[in-house]
């Protein structure tokens, strides 16, 4: 029992203290956290999340805590569930590429819920954030692939474990209740990929924030559950995996941290054609071609840029996310991807529709999905061309700080005054110092007075 | 699409009417309803349930909906986990033979804890009751048995779409509508079998209640879902069963209804020890033997019971559910297997642990888990056999009604008074006449004015 993988897991959560968390790890959990409120708050003003916040209103508790960017405040599980679906809506969130989990989602979907309604330092949140992170990459990794071939949405299904095990270290679980918190995100892991392209989506990782913290809270009360939730012979691990390896959630554990592995999305939409707007958004600044003169856009891409996203002709704002010919566009009129370059608006703009018409695609077996060769054509004969070997955010060439403050400030200001947006940066780079986490989430409504420095005010 | 098993799932839900639910069924339905509102009462004086109770009181909303047994209100939404906490923390409701699933706990959980909350009538709840145990049976059939050997408590899988389907009924949801409930009951599909023997059991189906619940709620506003929640290649039975028949999901749809082979479970134990308290206590009513002068009890079993139920000298109150000795013991003392035989009391009743003592047990291949064959030699020599061919309980010597009520007020007299009994039980017979099937939920308060006959207030 002790020497369980579920066992070892929870011990891990229990023991670990914020010194032995190394500075890299620190830093980069800054960076996953500033880029996720970004989302939530990119997300706040959608459709999905205020259809969820009327339904559930009527059946809220106590109205203390906040739903990132939003007005309406709820009992912490509902505010944890609705921030999960204003952050992943736009599926402009993190990905580990190890495994597809799009990590920060559950976890900080809880944290933030909790911390707004709870007494929780900046210093604490940090690091409960941290090792739910780390829970939930490590069982991703023990049963990815078999698991999300199966047709799990594996955000969700180990998210809840994420978000389990950093609300058990704010609540102090002790190791054996933290066991069962991990039993109990066993018993309500859920989320199919059949669900993709609906609102049905997003619920999934909110879902997973909201019953990782309802396993913490009942485990707390000593409420039991069966204490091999992963390598059981009805665990987790078997019962949704074909094949796995439970030594991938022990191995390194305290040393290796998959925070450091972590991606940032530079564009809202489909990962396989961003090379595409990262090449053409490079030849923009380089070149400064006059789109109204271009005659040509010739792509080289991955074959699977082709079988994904081979549509020109756009009729709905969700289908410019999975254009190469969109993709190829606004690179070269905009230099950029952000969410306005997938609107309604984007998709009839004339100077974009023109240059997706100039778009030609070859698919070549020797280009990576990372990579792309363009060549711009002008009226007057002239040519740019550009190779792309590795495309802006993935690991080799991750989004800078100012990059993602970019990011960030591209969305919070679809929510928030310029004022707030400009406090919350700096807030969140600084916020393993702040006395008390949650103010970054009720700074982020957008009636709250703009003008209180964050974490001046205690 | 409009002949996918979901949409005709969807569609026999909306257009199902009262008139055409055979008179069988709609009886059977109410003995169901006699069944699972007995089970919820004697669960609500449970830890597991205090436990939850104290952990989720602080996160309620309007406290409008009533969990059965308990004075403390709590919203719809919560109400349904609840309650399904407290009918199946006993696990003694009922079982479908065919699929394993026990069908009332979800639907009935979701449904009590909204008509208490709604204006629901009688007729009205019945029918989605029916309908909805309609729907996660058939879905059961679908993926069993390769879905429940691969570890999922197929009660809370399957149970998500039943409370789903039976709230969509009431909330009049459209076709569409209803396979959005449907999808994002699929997303919210969970429950291991690892949790078996701790209070998570019975949270699956509490929270497979809830979800359905919400689903049905989030889909009325239109929060939209995949469309294929069963049949698609990422969808429920694809990616829970490694072998399913999507046929079983709607053939005989309308004609045929799963109510018909429900079995309620006369003893408060594990199901293989039935045969022989059913027997120990048909020695008892016939032939009256003095407990103090018997010598000796020689039973043949099946294999399978002396594997799961080999346990002779009892520490615990949970242990004497699994024991066949036990089960003797109070076949031929007290002639029942209700909640209060498998009590600490229980335990240490000298009477009883002398008959345990007196026990010995033969394996036979002969003998079926439906079977038992019993000699009782008394002190003078003189024996009392029997041979039990069929169970009480199961499809071939279904429970009386007299014997369900008996059951009923075995468990409802824990949490109420006698009168409260007498009038619950009056009013669940009549329930498709009442005008408000709330009225059931509140009047099962112990709190409630005992004296206010139910459906004769408004």
């Amino acid at each position: 029992m002790s020497e369980s993988p579920t066992w070892q897991l929870a011990s891990f959560v229990t023991r670990s203290t914020w010194d032995a968390i190394p500075a890299d790890v620190r830093a980069e959990a800054g960076r996953a956290i500033l880029n996720y409120l970004g989302c939530a708050l990119g997300g706040s003003i959608e459709p999905a999340l205020d259809k969820a916040i009327d339904v559930l209103k009527p059946f809220s508790g106590p109205a203390n805590a906040t739903v990132l960017g939003r007005n309406e405040c709820f009992d912490e599980l509902n505010a944890a569930l609705l921030n999960g679906i204003g952050s992943h809506v736009h599926e402009y969130d993190d990905t580990l590429p190890q495994n597809y989990i799009h990590p920060s989602v559950p976890v900080a979907s809880a944290l933030f819920a909790y911390a707004s309604a709870n007494p929780v330092s900046g210093r604490d949140f940090v690091h409960a954030f941290i090792l739910g992170f780390e829970v939930e990459s490590r069982i991703g990794d023990a049963v990815y692939p078999a698991h999300y071939e199966a047709g799990w949405h594996i955000t969700s299904t180990t998210g809840v474990f994420g978000a389990a095990a950093a609300t058990a270290k704010l609540l102090g679980l002790s190791t054996e209740q933290t066991v069962w918190a991990f039993g109990l995100a066993a018993t309500q892991a859920a989320g199919i990929r059949e669900m993709f392209g609906s609102m049905a989506k997003s619920f999934q990782p909110g879902r997973a924030a909201q019953n990782g913290l309802t396993a913490a809270r009942l485990a707390a009360a000593d409420f039991t559950a069966g204490e091999r939730a992963l390598e059981g012979p009805r665990g987790f691990a078997p019962v949704t995996a074909r094949e796995y390896d439970l030594g991938r959630i022990t191995a390194g554990l305290g040393d290796e941290f998959a925070l450091r592995a972590n991606a940032y999305k530079p564009y809202a939409c489909g990962l396989v054609v961003h090379p595409t707007i990262d090449g053409c958004s490079q030849i923009r600044e380089r070149d400064r071609p006059d789109p109204a003169q271009i005659a040509s856009i010739e792509l080289k891409v991955a074959p699977l840029v082709l079988d994904l996203c081979n549509k020109k002709d756009l009729r709905r704002a969700l289908e410019s996310k999975y254009s190469i010919y969109h993709a190829a566009a606004i690179g070269l009129a905009r230099g950029k991807g952000g969410l306005q370059e997938f609107t309604e608006e984007a998709v009839a703009d004339p100077t974009l529709k023109r240059l997706r018409d100039r778009v030609s695609v070859a698919a070549e077996e020797s280009v990576t999905e990372d990579q792309v060769d363009i060549r711009v054509t002008m009226d007057d004969g002239s040519e740019y061309t550009l190779f792309v070997e590795q495309s802006l955010g993935n690991i080799h060439r991750p989004l800078s700080n100012a990059q993602l403050e970019g990011k960030f400030r591209d969305q919070a200001i679809l929510a928030l005054a310029p004022d707030q947006v400009d406090a919350l940066i700096d807030a969140c780079w600084r916020i393993a110092e702040l006395d008390d986490a949650g103010e970054l989430a009720r700074q982020s409504r957008p009636d709250a007075a703009a003008a209180t420095a964050i974490g001046e005010t205690a």
